[in-house]
């Protein structure tokens, strides 16, 4: 299903590891829904906590998962004692995120030795449909030697 | 000291009220200490739930706030009557955001009737000493006719 | 095929007419392959007046057509009396841009009455075999009552 | 002036160099009338070779320029047996670019051991005035040990 071989077999278990250390994905709500080779889905309920105003969520909440779950895909790639960096981002804001569940699923486009080209998709949830709502273009940074500091 | 003239002189009221009613600004613990015609400077004090891991802010929420910056930074600009919606930015996180406190800096590059172009630097704050860690470039959409909408 | 209805019946001749007049596209020797509904591919044969150096193609080369196809692909589903602008884009650059043939292919991915948000993907051939050397997000505006100026 | 110190203190002959060996930029005709340490201008005279259509720049010429400006800018930086990759870049192209001349001012923002992070100011010089056309955000690689290959 997969074009990607993971570095790491036990991918999985450190990539939700990693997740679930982050403050900020518990703070605002956020799940690791999947996480497979080169691939990572993050899903986020509504909450007035992550509005924009009244319905909408925040374009940097958007931002915020969209960029997890493209660093993530990247991330499951890398060798067990590698930490990642977001070196920049992307994203377009293409519809008003308006609806009960946020989704965002990333992928790899281009796994590399030092630089990793990575992608996503975020659609939100209203009334049982889902719409997309916005896609970021990222490039991460795969750090050996100091994971304890990134990863 | 600015290079705009606002289209609603009481802009300064009007970004700020916008800004109270952002759940997730408050949520964070953002504050926006400065804004003028053209310009916000949102600054945002550390905490774990902020945090990619201990001690380091989330590049998430580096974006989050930059975005808001800049895209107050281009509201500020815009008519009383009219909305603001981001239609995309891109940001490059140039420096692992470690420290006590995080300010992102706003400003508008070129106004216009439909489309804004916004910038904003964010420095981290470490022991007495600001470093530049991200830098954020962005497009605006001015929406007139349904403010009640994305204001 | 495609999932977009072209709003102007005889998009093709327009799209390929605007074409035609760009005088950088004739001047690198890049021509147009296909164009669809929402879709269109440049090819760009190598020439050592595109070089970076000695077989590769320059960045500046694969972004212009990259710009181009993922611009055309959304001027498309445009009114026939519209013209585009290129409001901004983004490309990452995968990998060196080696062989005898660049290929765009542009798409929409949310096209709007006043913005449009489209995507291209770039491969160069190289011995007989495509391979993915670019990818780019960008913003288009539908600009009316003024196409003379930009068409 | 500048705020860098160039690891190679011979940077501008080499940086003159590379660019003299880029069939692109004598092809379309640019020039490099600056290089110091962290910056670089680039400039460009009208002609129809480059022309979206009578009396106007296409955008990806004045990417091309950005681009190259902006590279060069951190390739002064690099050490004299290195080579560069631009990783990627976004652009916002901010107001038509009519006029006689295009001018791209390109400067480091934060040099690195593996990546740097530049910027580029691009202006049109129309009847004697200077006006801003768009501004280039941009991820370059320093690259060792193979700088046959990209220099």
């Amino acid at each position: 299903m997969s074009d990607f071989t993971p570095a790491d077999p036990n991918f999985e278990r450190r990539i939700r590891g990693s997740f679930a250390k982050k403050g900020i994905m518990s703070h605002i709500g956020a799940e690791m829904s999947e996480v497979g080779p080169g691939s990572c889905e993050i899903r986020l309920p509504y909450g007035e906590h992550l509005s924009q105003q009244h319905g909408f969520f925040h374009g940097g909440v958007v931002a915020t998962i969209a960029d997890s779950a493209a660093g993530y895909a990247g991330f499951s790639l890398m060798p067990a004692d590698a930490g990642v960096l977001t070196v920049e981002f992307k994203i377009n804001l293409m519809a008003l995120a308006r609806g009960e569940l946020l989704i965002a699923r990333g992928k790899v486009l281009r796994p590399g030795r030092t630089l990793t080209v990575s992608h996503a998709n975020v659609y939100v949830v209203h009334e049982g449909r889902e719409r997309a709502c916005a896609i970021l273009q990222q490039t991460l940074m795969t750090i050996t030697g100091r994971s304890d500091v990134v990863g």
